[in-house]
């Protein structure tokens, strides 16, 4: 009985295997009951339902020949066994932090699996987020109840991002009597739900804490790509294209777009490159600058002289140094003002118009669209809400199999389970020494707003992490 | 130099690469080029940004401790190596087969890959599918020609369903100086594309051929998902809501939707998935049978009574024996009803019509809705259209650095280069003893329609296509 | 007291009111209260919230300086007085015949306006239309129950098509002691709730009966235009731009697109109009012709040799004469066969398909799209919601106000109470000697399969109704 | 010859004629020609198809039996004679001011109309607003370069708000020998257009002006609504759906919209009505105040504490007075701060979230959500396309007819052509004292924001208004 973060095991060839705990890690003689799944219609006539229990999928799956095996998760799944029986499951469900497309839909598929997968019905919503734990109101969750929410955006729980009392929400865990933990959330919320499953582990209670990452930024490490994120990236498209027919309409005119991306630049990223009408896309992982050759503003002035017009992507996180910066230096009476300049699209607009206002020969029209909360709260798409019941699944499975203090995930493709260590530790970013970024930058034909000095700083943790196999993976949404 | 389809190369552990075949394999002294990419400003800031020669992708990545490594298959990407001066490609793509959401982004991705990448600028579009080669008209292809046609349905190229022959391709191929011919289509192309390539080698010709696998089904084997199924699954959620609302505000109204799918239900189980408003999905893998206990009538009568209303979703190709049978047995006299009775869905609402008809305690009500061409016809999402970007240009890439005989897929979550045979070989069906569909009934409720005979015939050949690890992937459009 | 269909009044200058009957025509000595909506904080600021009494509209606009003034119909909106206390109205509302878009805006409406307006809450649905009234079961509505059924499509109360018994229904509106009938629904319907106040009449029932009109056909005549009706244009253009992009993909390629219109064309000449990507629009007010000079088959022949491609629009109803006689002409044996060809578009796609086979030189490519119930089930857009909740308020005015026997709808641009004799006497048609459709024929560049004979007989009618300004309006959708 | 804004006709009854004026105003002997659509296939059925020269239409359609007859205007449509031959027709189009869905239609139907209609085809685009006559660049407009045009947003002509030079651009006019001048803009460039007329009259030029209405706002008097004010309300939609799915998430959570309306509010208003998850609609008509009993406050707190979270909706020009005041008496030394926060959408987040945040008990969420470009930059919808189209053809009927200096416009129902000034000399504006605004605040609860003393002075204006039945109109977007 340990209480290390991650189990590891070790095989041939390289083999290493991080693998999540289990009930019984430090509960003993927990009785183990067989898989109500075996008498489920819909599951006798498949031959091998139960996953295997040796079943891992590798991290890292671009090799050579001689490759070690490298790190492995475990497969998620329905096991053979389960540690709670139907009737004693008493589960409750959480969703923390901003909006995500396909929050409803988790709710639901992990209501509708512990119902119809294995018989279990005591399910409460905590309301509110993880705050909601102190509250006396719970929400009762029924098959009935959450049937048609998956077409509604939003989150029929509530949320929040208060900070949290992890001794409150334990005692609240055991209070009611609850033995199912589900924990919908970002990077913060997954690092909560770990503290979580300590403190249940140090009690020593039969709770299973299972957390669903939940991020529109895509800024989980390990996993393919979060929920929702495909959703936003689809719908970052009418921005983008309103931006665009804007932009063309008028002379000298800029459609700047700000997306979502507090420190990571997928959405932005991706949602250029499904475009093909940006001009220029700016991201957290890419520092660049405004002024002087090779800047941003010589790069607007250059394609206004020869197209008329451009559309600009700006993640919500770039350019952070820059805002600050600037806000330091101007006049601090002004609060709310300079509240609204941390809004980096609002900040870059303006910078933008005060260059050119002062380059008098070259009037220019900007037109700024943030169509953040617009993503955020539509209901997720056909691809989303098919990946949405896929992880609620597996974290039932889970959960039900006696895992604990485990993430689920997407792994190359197939569902696993995570240890919750290895999805906070780090968050995932966009590598700007990767091909991906290459592409966009093809793409887009904009500056690199790399001098020489700045490109080798930046390779060096990217050519380290590429022997992760990390950042070498084409993250296609695929 | 050998003619087989494939080459393969061994390693330790059980290591198996099967490779794609290359100019050199049977033309010597070709003279190869440095990458025009080093001195490209988007990419010369990516350490790492040619693939490395020996990057290869398992098939299989469920695995064990002690798996053997198993086939793999060479990563996709730039090479160090171009194969071709760029004043001296002469390109040419052709589309054949139905439409699919995705095909003009296909087609301008490649345009832009030649020309922004390698600075390529002869390329022709054929007219109409593999025939158009025989004809006088081609049309030439620019940047600025393909710039949005991304964001318009079909193929601007035209496509069609002719047989083709090889000889007179290739001979036409030869007369025009084309030396890399890029094919887009379903298995019967790509069948037609390995012939090309077969020929081509034969007569010793410099001529890369390239096949990028189109099918709106899902039904290519091997890769991870095929272009332009996102856009279906998520198109078809409209036809799925109407059939809801229709039988939801009619007393024992019957909404039945029929989806592509002529040899695979992918599309079907996927958008039912997505949709959770079906209450029967009919694939062709899952064999099912009208009349008797465990019918497909008695199940109807049922979900009638309890619910007053339902939904059924049916692929194409489902019931294609029953179907054979019924008109068998029909009057021969009336061909052209004949004809439409071939539709599976208006042949099974006619059956169930029938049968209820007889009932006469029973009126129902029934709307069919074929939505087939309106998914078809719709331009790709934003998903969807990233994932085209990156198969064009892997194929681009895979063009330039001289490798031929081969077709682009996603493997696991990486780009890749296949050995046709592989993907022509056999087709990719839902395997109906697996997880996946066992989800599905669980979702819908609706029986198996297998009798204890049927699934152990069944049970033969998925059990050991599982141990090649490919059917018991999560295909998670994700 | 009389029993006639229509209270009449005459102005001068050629003035004439058609009226609609009130509850005092028939039941003598009824109380009449002040409006409670003089207390209403909303209201209290309208000045001249009231409708003055003898405010009216005219159904002809189109006027010369000379010309006498014409039919008339009141103003529809609230009054200075009610004649049901709120406390005492017992409403109920059915919805019959097919799903229309608004449906469930009408229902919404109903009851909040009654509730939020005057205070009303005791409101029933009766369940599946007409037959609803003879089922125990109905449906009680509030402002919760209704509160979000707007954003779905269909209808909440269910409909259906049977017959109905009017004595029945009004013994059941007797014995629940309903006193006011919101009836939704086409001519037929409003028909029977024509029949249901005259029999109210007679058994001298303070029972208001209002008529909301349904038909996404917009074939009822004397108003604007029907809800549900602009959202189903809309709705269409997706089903016209599949078949564009078909056609326009494979050689000799036809689009064929059924959309809805059994008697009258105004979906399919909007959503022509709308689209211009159709070739040839076919409705039921224009008769045509398949074989020989100036035929279908000739000009379909032309436009695939001039353009490769082309799109035809059918409304269900065109061209009956040709399929009935078609249909007699064939082996009678197969009546299911018999059965699908009823629907136009099939049979129109197989007799293309058949010709064409006869013309070896012409293989062509037929694709047929029925977006039918695609459009009906959709929830309805923006401006169908505001002119739904219009015909509600002011159906609900109206039976608050004492009358009764009336339907609402837009005339002119205003909102009226129309005597149900006037919606039901004839039905809103296409006037093919009219401008509306010359705008289609100039657009479509379609043949007018008009030979002289058939020009002067058809002129007869339109040149005298033109008189009554009905058929020079431009219906203009606005 | 009259230099008059307006030719006004009398008749009998007190009928009114306020016709436009016609080049034989102030040419003499002006050649006419029969109208080339006689010998047009597509119209050669149409018996009637000619409008007779006495049709009329009344501004106003609500009367009394003993009503005067009142203001009318000339229909619009063909005439039997026109006053250009189809081979001398030079016409130009020019687009004026801000984006609004629906200005490509109607460019591609002056096109088409003069083109299909007519055979007219020189026909030039000025580029980038009234500035462009200025410039030596114009855009050839031919039906093949407007094919496409109207499935796009924006103007393929380019637009601008720039002030003009009502000489030069007749200058130019008389240069380029443009006889046909067609001027799509809003209030503004309908005064240029008036004043453009005024000029060519001075000159005694053969040059006829037709303006087409265009605002996104509505603010447009006299006509019924604008083009692209439907698209607009639908599209909005999605901002308040959002704001209603974001507010409902978290607690105490505000979701702020703005929407376009710098004058007046009709998109607010019928956004708010369409929508029905609003509850508060701030527009330019309808003063409010902040704090205080009755003030917006204590209303958001009100509907907080009942109900958790609200939807505010408010349009771009409201409360003017208030952002003023307030932006005076901060800091002037942040210049750009002060900018932003004249964006009303901004400055209300801003006090709102000042406000509570110094009551300490009831910490709050806001979201603001300005999606005034991705509405503008839309295509315009079905409803909105056939409008334009009429609209288009409106003018080019008008033009060859030899009308110059109108405008066109739907006036109940009708196409009409309306003198410059009437649609000049103010602005329509939403009523507060009429019932349309009643119905909107009955149905959002808010407050009237109105003491006894402001209700009383704003009812003089309207009661008078009232008269002449502009206010007592329902507009409805039917």
């Amino acid at each position: 009985m340990s209480d290390s973060p991650c189990k590891v095991i070790n095989g041939d060839g390289g083999y290493v295997l991080q693998d999540v705990p289990h009930l019984t890690d430090y509960i003993d003689d927990l009785t183990a009951y067989p898989n109500p799944l075996r008498s489920n219609p819909a599951y006798s006539v498949v031959k091998q339902y139960f996953v295997h229990m040796d079943d891992t999928v590798p991290e890292k799956v671009v090799v050579h020949k001689d490759s070690p095996r490298g790190i492995h998760f475990r497969r998620a799944g329905p096991r053979q066994k389960v540690y709670f029986k139907p009737e004693d499951v008493h589960a409750c469900i959480v969703t923390c932090g901003s909006l995500c497309p396909g929050l409803n839909t988790v709710i639901r598929e992990i209501v509708c699996g512990l119902n119809y997968m294995y018989g279990a019905t005591r399910i409460l919503g905590i309301d509110g987020g993880y705050r909601g734990f102190y509250s006396k109101n719970t929400i009762p969750l029924t098959t009935k109840v959450v049937n048609d929410i998956h077409k509604r955006g939003g989150t029929i729980l509530g949320t929040s991002q208060h900070v949290h009392d992890t001794s409150k929400i334990v005692d609240n865990i055991q209070d009611r009597g609850i033995n199912q933990v589900y924990i919908i959330g970002g990077d913060g919320t997954q690092r909560g739900a770990s503290e979580i499953y300590q403190e249940i582990r140090r009690r020593g209670l039969k709770v299973a804490v299972a957390g669903i990452p939940k991020t529109i930024d895509n800024d989980i490490p390990v996993i393919d790509k979060s929920f929702g994120f495909d959703t936003a990236v689809e719908e970052a498209q009418r921005a983008i294209n309103a931006a665009h027919v804007e932009a063309g309409s008028s002379e000298n005119c800029i459609g700047v777009v700000k997306l979502m991306g507090r420190f990571c630049g997928f959405i932005a990223m991706y949602a250029t490159l499904a475009s093909r009408d940006v001009d220029c896309c700016l991201i957290p992982e890419s520092p660049f600058y405004l002024e002087g050759k090779g800047g941003l503003f010589e790069y607007i002035q250059k394609r206004l002289k020869e197209n008329g017009h451009m559309v600009i992507v700006i993640a919500e996180g770039a350019g952070q140094e820059l805002v600050s910066e600037s806000l330091q230096s101007t006049n601090q009476q002004d609060a709310s003002g300079n509240e609204l300049f941390q809004d980096v699209g609002l900040w870059i607009s303006q910078k933008i118009k005060d260059h050119f206002a002062k380059l008098d020969k070259m009037p220019i029209n900007l037109k700024y669209i943030d169509p953040t909360y617009m993503i955020r709260a539509i209901p997720s798409n056909a691809s989303d809400n098919v990946y949405c019941t896929l992880l609620a699944q597996s974290a039932v499975h889970g959960a039900m199999a006696g895992y604990t203090g485990f993430t689920v995930g997407l792994v190359n493709g197939r569902q696993t389970y995570i240890p919750f260590n290895r999805v906070t530790e780090k968050q995932n970013k966009v590598v700007i020494t990767d091909r991906m970024w290459a592409r966009l930058l093809s793409s887009t034909n904009q500056p690199s707003f790399l001098g020489t000095k700045e490109v080798r700083g930046k390779h060096e943790k990217p050519s380290t992490k590429l022997l992760d196999g990390v950042n070498c993976r084409e993250k296609t949404c695929n």
